[in-house]
């Protein structure tokens, strides 16, 4: 099929103004690959909270579960929060609620995008960070102990089927990439399993899964060691499957290699669902002014597109997503645009537009 | 007193060798400052673990403890593991015996060595991790569940007391660079705490205890948020305290970005003991080749000094500190020095040679 039905869930803050830009690049998507998206627009978030006394409208899961794909801007906000003081944060239910296992988070040096690293091989970076995103230590999100004002505790947990299905995800995006992008068909996970049982308990059911994928090349980081890797020799890596809290440290990590939070999309995939997102947040001190960097979502939607196009057999779709990350690259390559978060001067709908029309 | 009592404790793998370098240093300075210095040797490791059943001599905690300080190599090795699979690392279990549990972890831009960040503003690097030793995430040590091989669990403690300790000493730690190195006197705890009660738990306590330093610029930062800022502007931040776990990654981290594990040095600091040691481990790829680079060693020497300076108001232990960090910075940045891991050819006791000249 080539008609898809998406939830969209722009959220606040520039959640707002980066989705209107993903819209306009859909929009042009449209015309020009023979696809089409009837769009179903869901409110959310902390504003949406203090309004209503919930996060999301009543029905706003179920709707978004009835879609083809949900995609997703940010969510959250600093002085807005749930009585125990944690952050309201609808992409974590939704992870949980969706079993969202597999946090995508590719790492691509953009060309044109001024260099973080001084090594000359910043260009080659090309690595996909995945986030195992509804266990681990997010496991105890809304459950830590605080005892006696004395002492407080979270519990991580890792399971075999979760450990399970994230290894054979990432040995199938290992070959796909390699198929695609000659990359090496190689999966590192990252753990901490010289310490902690949870984590040799990992690595010992990632070794056992990959045994199945003979083609993939299998094997372990200490999260230590890869925080220092990733600095020195981020081109030596492929897919780093990863616990959840670590993912996220090291998914922000490499986003800062490749030019900050404006340059790095994400998927969280389960086996019935996919939700896309930039992996920046609502950004409250540029909310509103224009200014926010639309790449990550609009990169985002490309990843959407590749999803879709792989689950319903579209190569309209797959075509899509190519065009939208080669109009990326020319823009910042070969046309210079400079978004803010680099120091340029070109806006949001700028951004978008110009890739719009680059399609 | 200018005499000190030190257990020196090289461990294996380039622990040894990077602490015959540090021996010499030791030697420059006991001429040059009129210090004196017994040496007791205590060996341990995974090579004595696999000699002996245990991982240092019997006695081998309680001499150490006797001693002025700890100079520690490095100890663990990959092929030499617990039953349960986890690593020998008497580091970590001299961390809880001493309870230190100050990690203290500065992050200094040597001058000469190659920058590994594009930004001009990399020299400036100036900050300290101080990386909470005795609970957090490693109070699961040795504890976490596995239960009928489904389901593994590791469960993080944080203390009131440990919490409040590790704000202290980081005020006062400020404070002193603020006096001697003119730093902003800021604090600024990385945590988790918009999702995690036990990090919200330990920021609550955080703020009441930094309010007992008013002089003291405290502030919070969220772990995700400091590896992306790590990468961008490392130069804004000054003393870093957070959990276990998170400063086992930003150290490495940190390390990354002023060349490498090399040039990282560590104090370990309890209220009764002080540790000493590099960030990096024992090495076995290049162990016995006379390549390590002894800096991070020389450098936690210099921490030790210091250490034992403010505790015995030793003036001359101070000094001696003092002339070892300004002939490491003269030996790279004026002499051109250069070791193996940065490119070049000067070898771990070239380096020793040298900077015991220079002192
Ligand atoms: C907003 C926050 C709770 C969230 C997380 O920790 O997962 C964010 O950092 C992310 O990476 O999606
Ligand atoms: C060797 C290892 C167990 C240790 C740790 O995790 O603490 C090391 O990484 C360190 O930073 O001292």
């Amino acid at each position: 099929s080539n008609s898809f039905h998406l939830a969209v869930m722009p959220g606040e803050g520039i959640g707002l103004e980066v989705m209107e830009a993903a819209a306009t690049v859909l929009g042009a998507v449209e015309k020009r690959f023979e696809l089409s998206f009837h769009q179903e627009h869901i409110p959310g978030g902390a504003h949406h909270y203090k309004e209503t006394g919930a996060i999301l409208p009543k029905d706003g899961l179920e709707r978004a579960g009835k879609s083809d794909a949900i995609l997703f801007g940010a969510m959250g906000w600093p002085d807005i929060r749930f009585p125990d003081g944690t952050e309201i944060a609808p992409q974590l239910d939704m992870r949980m609620a969706f079993e969202l296992y597999a946090g995508v988070r590719p790492i691509r040096a953009i060309p044109g995008v001024p260099p973080v690293l001084a090594h000359e091989r910043w260009k080659d970076i090309d690595l996909v960070i995945v986030r195992e995103s509804t266990e681990g230590m997010f496991a105890s999100r809304g459950k830590g102990e605080i005892i006696d004002d004395k002492e407080a505790r979270d519990t991580q947990v890792i399971t075999r089927k979760v450990t399970e299905q994230l290894t054979d995800f990432c040995c199938k995006l290992a070959r796909n990439r390699r198929e695609t992008r000659g990359t090496p068909g190689r999966v590192t996970l990252v753990d901490k399993a010289n310490v902690f049982r949870s984590f040799a308990f990992m690595r010992k059911v990632f070794y056992e899964t990959a045994a199945k994928h003979p083609d993939i090349d299998a094997r372990h980081h200490y999260i230590d060691a890869m925080a220092l890797d990733l600095v020195r020799r981020p081109w030596d890596f492929d897919v780093l499957p990863t616990e959840n809290l670590f993912g996220d440290i090291l998914s922000d990590l490499g986003a800062g290699l490749i030019g900050g939070m404006g340059f790095a999309p994400s998927a969280d995939i389960g086996a019935a669902h996919g939700m896309f997102q930039p992996s920046h947040g609502t950004a409250p001190d540029i909310a509103g002014k224009g200014v926010a960097n639309p790449t990550a979502m609009i990169l985002s939607v490309a990843m959407m597109l590749d999803w879709l196009g792989e689950r319903h057999g579209s190569s309209a779709a797959r075509d899509a997503a190519r065009a939208i990350e080669l109009s990326v690259d020319h823009a910042f390559g070969t046309m210079n645009l400079r978004t803010y978060d680099i120091g340029g001067r070109h806006g949001t709908r700028h951004i978008g537009n110009t890739i719009a029309e680059l399609i």
